[in-house]
């Protein structure tokens, strides 16, 4: 039964929502790399004054990209972000990893006085080097990469940094910015899953 | 290595979040437990604004949740929504069903002439009479939801129609509304899987 008049076709779906998008946000001041990222992160949240919160380091879509063309594994936060993540878009097969279920995690959150979500992390230690970290969700998590690294551990390539909410989301961000890490992020309240898959998806691929 | 000072017990987050989000966001108006998941899908966008896109009919939470406890099954359009919803919260260890990824689809998509996540809503037929539906992603789903159940598709008991994007979304959520199915939706641009999986597990249990 066709009671309503709507588009069907998936690819003219994506181009017209894409071309929304261009027309609708400002990305001047963009570089081009991190525009086709910034379109599908609007594209994941339905709205373009996304771009005004965005702040980023300069090679971090190149370096992010680069580790993945090198096989690199994307290390994510939580299992949405994970989910989330289209496999055939990955240029390697790479491994979409999260370790918040893992066993290990409840002690040692218990050990660490930390949320599962950031004593999952420490998990992450041996596969970390030269990684892609895709954090969505947690704000602890992101403040716990970025203690760890400062104590010492293996340095991904990228941190895309996008965890949402009202306690300690937008200081996290902060604290990614201010560190020699390469980075994406969201500043302020708004993130999550569906923004941190958008980033990680337009990375993975030239495909729009 | 401690260099930051942030919250890090889980517990005291969520109560610090919730308790910001009473605080700032306007829920005057919203009855008491549209008012709860509300609180939800704030905390899952970080945008206390949101409650001003949100649109409801009187029964869907009691209508959802009373089918949950029955032990219907929760039907999701999308993988990110099924993996997000918090399995523990649920009253009846309902099943969460996401069709998408059935080697079925892509056929019935072609056949259809439509997007493989509306077309996997024909997978849903002998599951939708009484069920809890999750549409987080893809306003085709929602559109071809409507129109299944206008041809005489079993009934859901609640639909939460929430997905997102720049083409369709706004309308495909107006046409729900204006059925006269239960609904719960967020008007306009706005959606996506992390909202509508805190919409299902705001209603699964009465855990803050």
């Amino acid at each position: 039964m066709e009671l309503y008049e709507y588009e069907k076709d998936g690819a003219e779906i994506y181009r017209q929502s894409f071309a929304t998008i261009r027309a609708e946000a400002d990305l001047t001041g963009l570089p081009a790399d991190v525009a086709r990222v910034a379109v599908r992160m609007i594209h994941a949240c339905g709205q373009v004054d996304l771009v005004e919160d965005l702040a980023w380091s300069p090679a971090v879509v190149q370096r992010a990209r680069k580790a993945l063309d090198a096989g690199a594994p994307v290390l994510c936060d939580a299992q949405m972000v994970a989910s989330g993540i289209t496999r055939r878009r990955l240029p390697k097969d790479n491994d979409v990893v999260c370790t918040l279920n893992d066993p290990r995690t409840p002690a040692l959150a218990a050990d660490l006085g930390t949320t599962r979500t950031a004593a999952a992390l420490e998990l992450w230690r041996d596969r970390l080097d030269g990684a892609v970290v895709a954090i969505g969700n947690a704000p602890t998590a992101l403040f716990h990469l970025l203690e760890m690294v400062a104590a010492g551990a293996p340095r991904p390539a990228a941190v895309l940094g996008i965890p949402v909410g009202f306690i300690g989301a937008a200081e996290s961000k902060d604290a990614l910015a201010a560190s020699d890490l390469d980075f994406l992020v969201v500043r302020g309240r708004r993130g999550g899953s569906a923004m941190t898959v958008a980033a990680v998806n337009a990375i993975a691929s030239d495909v729009e």
